[in-house]
């Protein structure tokens, strides 16, 4: 006869993403345990990340987006999740939590063995005047969803402010349901996260689906009238719409922590070590609430994403179930995505601008390919930024910005930070190809090519023409595309690559020489030969893509 | 003044992916070389890859095929590029080439101080009787693909031999032009180089589309009658066709190599060292003619594939120009992919035959999920199978089939392979997830975690359905899809898997259980249920996939 008495009492904090998986988890290791699942939300075991699509009517059914319910959770894993339910005060010394049933208004003290916090982030609120109006929403729960999806019926002008990837994904959606859009971001760019140049493109896309796009500005009050909302904006515009949704960013839910003395971040995070437990060996924590380590530095990170909060939960509980089996949590890289329409842009690891706040040495290339065999109809441009490690080639993040495959570099990339491999590794990675799937040489060697080549000195890269009269600027494109896009600098020189050889003799030797073309790999040929014949060259980064057009297959130019 | 005095003559034996890669590098690396490439055929720089398409109509453009000519070759990369040409006889100790220039049929000796040999492969042609009928043709070149696209225009019915990656394309592409296709393979499924069961998808979809597939079968002879080619087969069967398409494999070219005294392998693949040289340190060789290493086990491998050829010519360019700067060239892991109409699939680094064939110790897992995340619309199936070394964990390749996704999860796994990444890694990837590209859990985590189940010993999975009528079959399904797709065996027990623990007892303690479900995850849940209450377990892995729809969005069975 099998022993039937609870091995372990096990409490969960937050019955979502963390929390449920891992519950579940715990369940299938261990048949006997009590788990119980605690939830202040009527609801669990959502898809947060399917909010936005069911308000602009891409996801249709609503119950598609309850994975899970307390009942089959029940049914199929034994557990005992009580949505509506709070976890108020943690008794540490006793190993009990405090527990309020919202709905009868009781409390009562529930005894843990072990003890799981995955209470999540709560959208950031700033307390700006007029904040309170009904008509200002933020997007994390079934509740808001509904909340909002209600309100965007009668409201013909939406406005939203922060273009991070939750901000962009509300813009296309409100779209999508006819409304217009203003897009409101404090950066002097649209996805934060990214380098600038690298959602150029999303940027663009949003303007192309007539989202009014204003970067570099932020609310700073609201006022109601009957009718309308105004936002005064610090620019000194007003804008008067009829909702606004605010998704500036998360913070952690950690107020229950940091009362019963917990360690926490200064950005109020759960301080964990690499098995996710607390500072109280008898609490564990997982998901947007805690704060891991960065897997390529191995410097602190705190990541909010669905990923990393699923595989934390099932973690926590294979540490807590089967401890001598569980090798360290790894940490976490922030691989992240986001659709905008037809174009979609992520990065995995580090970005140039982290890199740089953090004072740490690298290098970075960008290039521009097709997304499959430029000769297979339905090619879509795609453009990949590498950053590296001058000391050891090794990656350190990588960011992808395109209209198809952009998720299938990502996972590449990310895959690779995880094997730390390097440039030189990226160059020979041998990647499914046939044409409908990929190139001989993919966007990914290419980029390992171009990086090698630049660590290596057969090319030295520049990010920006020269404000310097004394640089020659040569143009190395075909001349029809000269004449119709122009390079936006005077004195430029044009003479095709194929025709470079030839007429070396129209530049002067004396003065420096930065080759330009489309997209960057002409200009990289025509700098190998200006350099081998005695020239000081550069060549620009990633080329003008002046003649990009994303919405047409690429067609890299024939120089 | 820069020196102008040729550096080096590099000359180059095959002007196609190997050949021309190298040429192309060659140049970058050194504007004073002189750089020759010969080529037998008509062509130079050709996309071998694309003729299938063309064939079929779905790329248009001839000259979309041509990704440079003699004459842009010139233009760019000041390359003497001589079509038409064959090299002829290597003479070694004086380090020159016999070239026959075969329009003009004159003979002359090219000096070389550093030679690579690109050759290539050619289709296999076996000494059938009949088998000189000019009806039956080949695919390799572009002539190749002008006469079968001339012979296909009047031909109603075409038999393809060989169900391969050209033979499957070139199916496909035949269909598409309206003809009746029969496709022979000798195996006992499609694509031979994967497993039986990860091809079943593929051979459905080739009947779905009216393809008469005709495994474990051969051609043994063809008689040619006024207007149709009839095949005689092994089976006993005939089949008349008006056209025959043979597609059972290559061979090195590598008659020239073998006349210079050049070690090759048993199969005839030239023997190079991890610089891609020969056993004549002048002569260098790259692509399908070459047998290099194996990326995973070290041992010998030759991949003819189009993407380690373009690396390999520029690895050996690089070998010669700069070889300081050369890191070793790393082997192959042979991956591959291939669409048959909506189903992709392919593999990378080991199969379990391939494995059980060398005696190599692995174990293995295949699972079910769907390409991105269940609740949002367009979700499609998708398989795959794992294999991994038992000692260290260390994944040793995988293979994919399904509807979508198949190219992404392929690549992450063949870098996942570059990396030396274990299931233990693989279950922690953290990849790009936005509902319309991926899922919190992705299923290369679904297959790390179903791996590390079975290597701890949570599951043990077995591959098919007991034939001893002492163990009980427990069918987990809900009874509607029980009903609707009934396991083909008699005596199966059916309890839902909401419902197991409540009925536990209508199990026999003193007899085996073998578990089943539809995808492999709900016997998985059941079986951790029933081992925990101290039965003796398997699950079937993988499921039996009966009411599996490979056309409408997977929905993973609500248990
Ligand atoms: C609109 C939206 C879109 C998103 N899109 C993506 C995406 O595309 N990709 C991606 O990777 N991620 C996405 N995310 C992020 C992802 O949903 C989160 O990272 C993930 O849900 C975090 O999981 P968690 O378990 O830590 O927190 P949550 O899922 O937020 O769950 C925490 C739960 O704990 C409960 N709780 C808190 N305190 C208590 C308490 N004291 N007592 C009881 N219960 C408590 C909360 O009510 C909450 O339900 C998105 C999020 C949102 C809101
Ligand atoms: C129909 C088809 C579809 C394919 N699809 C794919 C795919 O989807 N994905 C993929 O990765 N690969 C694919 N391949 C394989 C890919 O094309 C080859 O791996 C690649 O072309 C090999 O490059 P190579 O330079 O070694 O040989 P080749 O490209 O064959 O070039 C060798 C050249 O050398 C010439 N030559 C040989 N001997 C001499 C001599 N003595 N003198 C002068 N010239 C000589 C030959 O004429 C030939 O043109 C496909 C191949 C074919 C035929
Ligand atoms: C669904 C949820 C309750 C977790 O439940 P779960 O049972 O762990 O998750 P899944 O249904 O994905 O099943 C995964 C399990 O099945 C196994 N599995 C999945 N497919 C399998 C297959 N084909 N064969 C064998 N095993 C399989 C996995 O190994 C895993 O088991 P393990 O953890 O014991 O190794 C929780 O993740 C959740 O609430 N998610 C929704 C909220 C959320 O994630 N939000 C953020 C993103 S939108
Ligand atoms: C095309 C061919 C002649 C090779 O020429 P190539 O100039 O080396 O190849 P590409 O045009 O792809 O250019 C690659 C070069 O441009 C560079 N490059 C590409 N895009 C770049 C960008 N956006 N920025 C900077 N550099 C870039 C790469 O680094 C590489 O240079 P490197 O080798 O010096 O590092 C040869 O591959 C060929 O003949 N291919 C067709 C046949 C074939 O491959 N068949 C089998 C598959 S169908």
């Amino acid at each position: 006869m099998p022993n039937t008495a609870p091995s372990l009492r096990f409490v969960i904090v937050g019955g979502v993403a963390a929390g449920a998986s891992a519950a579940a988890r715990a369940r299938r290791l261990d048949e006997r345990a009590s788990i119980a699942v605690l939830e202040r939300g009527p609801d669990v075991s959502f898809a947060n990340c399917g909010l936005p699509y069911f308000i602009g009517g891409e996801i249709r059914q609503r119950d598609a987006l309850s994975v899970q319910t307390p009942q089959t959770l029940k049914a199929l894993l034994n557990l005992d999740v009580r949505p509506s339910t709070e976890a108020v005060a943690i008794d540490r010394p006793n190993h009990r939590v405090q527990v309020r049933d919202l709905a009868g208004g009781t409390t009562s003290w529930m005894p843990y063995d072990r003890l799981l916090l995955a209470p999540g982030a709560v959208p950031v609120r700033p307390s700006l005047p007029g904040i309170d109006d009904p008509r200002i929403l933020t997007l994390r729960s079934l509740g808001d969803m509904d909340r909002i999806k209600a309100a965007a019926t009668s409201a013909a002008h939406v406005t939203v402010v922060g273009a991070g990837f939750i901000g962009l994904e509300m813009a296309e959606q409100l779209v999508r349901l006819g409304k217009n859009v203003t897009l409101i971001e404090l950066a002097d760019q649209v996805l934060p996260p990214l380098d600038r140049p690298m959602t150029q493109l999303i940027a663009d896309e949003l303007r192309r689906h007539r989202i009014d796009l204003r970067l570099s500005d932020r609310v700073v009050s609201f006022a109601a009238t009957a009718d309308t909302l105004v936002c005064h904006l610090a620019s000194g515009t007003t804008l008067s719409t009829q909702l606004v949704i605010l998704a500036i960013g998360v913070r952690p839910d950690t107020a229950l922590a940091r009362a019963a003395g917990l360690a926490l971040s200064e950005r109020g995070h759960l301080r964990v070590n690499d098995h996710l437990q607390t500072n109280d060996p008898h609490i564990y924590a997982a998901g947007d609430a805690i704060e891991t380590t960065d897997l390529v530095t191995g410097t602190p990170s705190a990541v909010a994403l669905g990923g990393p909060a699923n595989r934390q939960g099932r973690h926590v509980a294979d540490r807590i179930f089967r401890p001598a089996h569980t090798p360290p949590f790894p940490g976490v890289l922030g691989t992240a995505i986001v659709r905008v329409f037809n174009v979609a842009a992520g990065l995995t690891g580090w970005s140039e601008k982290r890199l740089r706040a953090a004072g740490r040495p690298f290098r970075t290339v960008t290039v521009n390919d097709n997304h499959h065999a430029g000769y297979f109809p339905g090619a879509k441009p795609l453009q990949l930024k590498l950053l590296w490690d001058p000391a050891d080639g090794r990656v350190l993040g990588a960011q992808v910005s395109g209209l198809a495959g952009v998720d299938k570099r990502l996972d590449v990339l990310a895959t690779a930070l995880t094997g730390r491999l390097t440039i030189d590794d990226l160059a020979q990675l041998e990647l499914a190809y046939a044409p409908p799937f990929g190139a001989a040489k993919d966007i990914v060697n290419l980029a390992g090519f171009a990086a090698c080549n630049a660590r290596d000195g057969l090319v030295t890269l520049v990010d920006a023409l020269p404000a310097d009269p004394a640089v020659q600027i040569l143009d190395v494109r075909p001349p029809p595309l000269v004449q119709s896009h122009p390079l936006p600098v005077p004195h430029a020189l044009n003479i095709p690559l194929g025709a470079l050889r030839g007429r070396l003799g129209e530049l002067d030797r004396a003065r420096p020489v930065v080759t330009v073309c489309a997209l960057g790999k002409s200009a990289y040929f025509a700098a190998r030969i200006l350099a081998q014949n005695g020239f000081q060259v550069t060549a620009l980064a990633g080329g003008i893509r002046a003649h990009f057009d994303p919405l047409s297959p690429a067609k890299l130019p024939v120089p």
